[in-house]
């Protein structure tokens, strides 16, 4: 299989080029391409043989560059899948040009499905294409539901499933009292106790936004609606996610965290593909695996993501971009840990809904929400969504 | 799809009428069988309107009788599918009957594959016919492996998998020190944590004999070598078993214990049917889940579970048919707990195995057993297959 890599030198990008490599007989790299990091991509051309490159915010030689680029390798001839690892909004037109191509598109960027599932999955859908989850939660769910009267070509519509019950660590805080949370720093935030992430994904973990983000993509990729979308805290983060059946019979995909097994499942699906080096749980050692009901109360980013998800059509978008720079805000200390969700809480107020948007239509959300509260806060905007794509 | 329970006044026999009932669109009972109760066959016969019925150790007006009715029974061709919940040899004939006449065939019946699995799972295999798991464990194998690169068809060969991790309550016994182990009343052992069970089964619950015999089950039924099964000790009893993939991704089912979802399940494979009254798991609340490995030293009737099936032949036998005398002579109070452990030991190591024994030998070898057992431990025989059957 012939995979273009779209986000190669992240941190998803790396581990995806670990798993190429681990499987030369099964995959090979015919397409790189990276925002900015022109030595490191560099270096990935030259050891997987790659002619097809992309810097898309910088200009490199021999290199295509900017949104045409990305859209260009996900749509080239010789690409049979596209993993998009990209973020922001970088990863929308390449994701939509490529199911329009008949690819098989492996997501691992969030805001694709978040802001823009209505117009991403419903694609998807009307092309019968396949949108491969990388997020570990989505891969166990997709893992789950394998032979459950699922039809093989795409995710949708899942027979007999009675819910999906998404698993989150809990974050650093889950045990801290609300008044304390005030006080949380961003050095304690960044302490992630499962998974070793990018420090928005970390910050977004310790306030369950994360989670709220994925109750979202789960939404879009499973076709499941929100009543019938469940979140358990999990604090050791060995059970990844889990779907329930009309019966009562409950299946859960479990292992050790690492994100090469996503990655590798979903490059190589519906194959287990071995690998030496993946981790494996070891039975011959005690194991206690916690569950407990999230505290909405003291992590509002949950309910707040619940409530853009129902609401629909351009409330997802308000929500990502809010918190987004609420993020940036609070790791750069110019804002609390809990004014996370009161500045993303004063941006869904302050929405009025566009049912059903285009992709301008949620940039132009997407800006005037980020532009809204830095106002509020007093802060410098970070960036913007049309600006970083 | 028309249904005949063999073993239909017993505890897996009523529970299937349960569903059965719950689905008169889906399932039908068209023959039932009972070995000696007579009253709750005929009211069963009467409530579901069956005609075709066998009291197979007793005479009843207007039904068939002896190990013959049985075998008439599950090749009826008004009978699409035949739950084999009888016990001890009585199982044998029909299931092999159903299988060569066809028949899609859900199994209760452990003798079959613990005493005869070389003959009725080598036969199924040869003509591709479905062996429908009903045990709690197995079942959750077999929901794991669906969609996983197995032929509907059958259970076996299961690709990508590296190991089956079966799960075992650990009995009440479970912490209890080992010189206290002597001393353990027959009362004390009925007492099973989570499930409720027939007095053999709690017995061999309390011992791990049970979970011994549910190893060679599943080396059987998913063709699986007995150095990639694994037992782990799960108090809980909520995570039924699991499946380990060559990526160390491993999938688990589970759910509140209730033997009508795996009945269920293998009636009506490969759909999870809504049926209101199973209970569901409650994220809602705080779950812990412990896994502990299994402690041979004090369990020895799992390792020799282990040791018979890995030597194969007519092993099994000795250790089905020693620990079945044992474990009568203890409910009688004529011998101690780890007496059974101890007779079925001194069994196996007086055994000469016998390679691929027919129907015949593994009588013979009952017998045998059975009388050895009895003449050391000074007690009376209880019963042969060849009686019962």
């Amino acid at each position: 299989m012939r995979v273009a890599v779209l986000g190669s030198t992240g941190s998803i990008g790396t581990q995806t080029l670990d798993v190429i490599a681990a499987h030369p007989e099964r995959f090979r790299a015919v397409a790189l391409a990276a925002a900015r990091s022109e030595t490191l991509l560099r270096e990935q051309a030259d050891r997987f043989g790659v002619t097809r490159i992309c810097l898309s915010d910088g200009r490199m030689q021999g290199a295509l560059s900017g949104p045409q680029g990305l859209v260009e390798l996900a749509t080239d001839p010789e690409v049979d899948l596209v993993v998009v690892a990209t973020t922001g909004a970088a990863g929308w037109e390449p994701t939509l040009a490529a199911i329009r191509a008949g690819k098989q598109v492996a997501l691992a960027n969030k805001e694709a499905l978040v802001m823009a599932g209505s117009i991403i999955a419903v694609e998807a859908r009307k092309m019968g294409a396949v949108l491969r989850p990388v997020d570990s939660e989505h891969s166990a769910i997709w893992q789950c539901i394998q032979g459950e009267g699922v039809a093989d070509s795409h995710l949708m519509a899942p027979r007999d499933i009675s819910k999906l019950i998404l698993t989150a660590s809990g974050g650093p805080f889950r045990d801290t009292p609300k008044e304390d949370l005030e006080q949380v720093t961003p050095r304690q935030a960044l302490a992630h106790p499962t998974w070793n992430m990018g420090a928005k994904v970390t910050i977004d973990s310790a306030t369950l936004m994360n989670k709220g983000l994925e109750v979202i993509e789960a939404h879009w990729l499973f076709d499941m609606p929100y009543e019938r979308l469940e979140v358990v805290v999990h604090p050791q983060s060995i059970v990844h996610s889990m779907v329930e059946f009309e019966d009562g019979s409950t299946k859960a995909q479990l292992g050790v965290p690492d994100m090469r097994v996503p990655i590798q499942y979903a490059l190589g699906y519906p194959d287990h593909l071995p690998y030496a080096e993946l981790p494996r749980l070891d039975w011959s050692q005690t194991l206690e695996l916690r569950f407990q009901p999230p505290e909405l109360e003291r992590f509002p980013c949950l309910r707040l993501a619940w409530e853009a998800g129902r609401q629909g059509g351009t409330y997802p978008t308000v929500l990502s971009a809010a918190d987004e720079e609420a993020v940036a805000a609070f790791l750069r200390d110019e804002i609390g840990f809990m004014d996370i969700p009161r500045l993303v809480e004063k941006a869904l107020e302050a929405h009025e809904n566009v049912p059903d948007p285009d992709f301008d239509v949620i940039r132009a959300i997407d800006t005037q929400t980020r532009a809204r509260v830095c106002e509020w806060a007093g802060i410098a905007r970070a960036t913007t969504l049309t600006e970083r794509a």
